[in-house]
């Protein structure tokens, strides 16, 4: 697609860096797998984990809430650089409809990418089935570059 | 407090049905406690887990997502009794400032309590410090009683 | 466009009950105009309209907010048909730059169509830049069918 | 109360300020008044309006949004000064219950006031019932101070 152009980090690149300098949050246990990522988004994994199931066989919000975070960091992180500090500002997710016992996967959109602020929109939905189970949107703070 | 007339459930109730029914979300391991609860709202602690912690000493946002998805259900099963099917339809989270590696206390307050859906504000804060880290705002779907 | 299947009602006739049942809503003076609707989904002019302008030229939130809200009932009410109690549970929306003195375009996507509950993206921009002034998730509940 | 220590502007520098900048945003005509601002927070009024009426004898989502909006500029600015390029990154509201056909009042409380970020919780309820009709949270950006 014309819009994917080259990211600041390759997929690589944010796999070493988070695996080395944030075990706790990005590691072989907590099931995700940065997929793809481009100038303006990318697209991460979660395995499936059946620690996260709930009554009925479904997967647990915060699974989703934790999913959807992280795709957005990575999409942030992707587009100006490692800037790790960058923190959530808001969160906002609609659960759409229950998700299967299956992996799911997250695509992130920046829908703004301003010097203090960016935000994204992040669609996840369950492996091998197009709609969507939750809807998020969520704003970064970027800090400020030293001089 | 005039408010703080009986709940439908006792944390008593709660804890043991919680444990018992759904373990995966609630157990000894994953430092939830149910600390009071009134009509029309609730007070839960999260025990601090290093593991939840981020660079700088701070705990995750994804921790306290999902504090807060919990602290929510807690308030709305007070509530009404035991619904368990009642499921998160929005959640909307402000991050306020950084936490300290502490336990998390949030204290939920309903806001509406209809026949269909249940809306109901969290403030977490960290032990021994009033200030707000987050702010939630959350709506659940109450399924249909059957005839 | 695949998706675009014929919604339950018309532009025009969407056009010709609202203008009758809620003039104070949609009238000739508010500037709305209905552009487009399918099973799914809309798209809502706002003319601009000098009474909205903000210091530096550029139009309120509080118009991008009404704009939001109405593009979102409009895509219900093309998907379930006549049903004009449907209201508005939540709007969660984020401002991404300023709109210029134009015509705003609201194009709102249904990403759930339940029984009880529509869930909406819409997104805003300015009459000849595609770039997203604003981006919505909105919530619709959905009255229950009379027997 | 101990919190309503003096904000940086008065109930009157605000209201002269607002009414000869911004005329478009408050004047006699839209029916907005400042009861009351202190550090951290402010009360204002939207008299009833029969054009902001809905079926039903309600009052339209699109007049309370507008409300919460300017109830949370007005707490802002009481914190911060006369700083009017402050603009609203994200609003979330949940509609709670119906108006009745008489004035609003909106009360804002600050719960986070960074050098470049301040979020606010606004209530609003009509006039004689606490009962909140609806709940926002907003978040603005501070622009940088000049050196």
């Amino acid at each position: 697609m014309s819009e994917r152009v080259a990211a600041k980090l390759t997929v690589a690149e944010l796999d070493g860096l988070l695996r080395t300098e944030f075990p706790e949050l990005f590691s072989a246990e907590n099931g995700f797998v940065i997929e793809d990522v481009w100038l303006g988004g990318c697209r991460v994994r979660k395995h499936f984990d059946p620690g996260s199931l709930r009554p009925g066989g479904t997967i647990s919000g915060a699974t989703m809430m934790a999913l959807a975070d992280f795709a957005m960091y990575v999409a942030v992180l992707a587009a100006i650089g490692w800037v790790p500090l960058a923190v959530t500002v808001n969160l906002n997710i609609n659960f759409l409809k229950k998700p299967a016992a299956r992996d799911l996967l997250a695509e992130t959109r920046l829908v703004k990418l301003g010097k203090r602020l960016a935000v994204g929109v992040i669609g996840i939905h369950s492996e091998g089935d197009d709609a969507l189970v939750a809807q998020a949107t969520s704003t970064y703070s970027i800090p400020a570059a030293k001089g």
